[in-house]
């Protein structure tokens, strides 16, 4: 079974938690087994946002993770990048898996979301989401959906 | 089978979505028949976090169901109340429901926590759970357990 890596970095946007939750749903749609890897903030947003555990089966956490990973441990990874350290983490996820990779770069302001953005292209051959969206998901989920369709 | 009402006036908040889902789904384990009113922007982005409708099952329009409500049309009310706007609603929905009914009141800022809180107080009896927070759930959820208990 192919297994893809979601990665939260940050837990400040209001979109990402509910996007999380349908990054998952696709994923697992599509027949990929899906971690979420995330700061301890973020994994309480999931927490009370999946009660049941319905939608997200594997949580691990970011730091924690690093240790054991190793190129071919996932086969995709895909990185909400909205924050400098959100994109920290991204970056060096990408270049320790060395797998398939989608960043999903979302904000409010053009200049910050032109910068997070070049931020990614500039030190990963990522394949890029970039949405100026800070509250409304449906940009988002129509690009992320477009970009599923590619793999 | 006693009725719930969840309201949602703006979607700002990382915490709002997660903890609708977590308020819906302990409210119906309580009995209640949950439907969440809300904003388009909140409504989208409870869509995308539960894109299966496992816990969300009623959703309605925060405008339009203005139209058809009357007292006795819910036994509870519960409204997030995290900015002007929302807690506006909440004090409408309240007049006209007059029903039990509990507020959610979380800023960050203390100044602002304190002036949403009294602005709730002087115009309803609600219970109020007040936390400063934003993107840390955890504080509002053991609150709102806790008076949930109360019922």
């Amino acid at each position: 079974m192919k297994k893809a890596l979601i990665l939260l970095g940050c837990p400040e946007s209001p979109s990402q938690t509910p996007m999380t939750i349908y990054a998952n749903h696709k994923l697992s749609e599509l027949g990929y087994d899906v971690t979420v890897a995330s700061t301890p903030s973020a994994a309480k947003l999931l927490e009370v946002s999946d009660p049941e555990e319905y939608y997200i089966k594997n949580k691990i956490d970011i730091e924690s993770s690093l240790d054991g990973l190793e190129p071919g441990k996932y086969d995709l990874l895909v990185g909400f990048a909205h924050k400098d350290a959100a994109i920290s983490y991204f970056i060096t996820f990408y270049h320790i898996l060395q797998c398939e990779s989608i960043a999903l770069v979302f904000e409010k302001d053009h200049q910050l979301l032109e910068e997070f953005e070049n931020m990614v292209a500039e030190n990963t051959d990522a394949k890029i989401v970039a949405v100026r969206a800070f509250h409304n998901p449906t940009p988002l989920r129509v690009k992320f959906d477009r970009v599923l369709k590619e793999l």
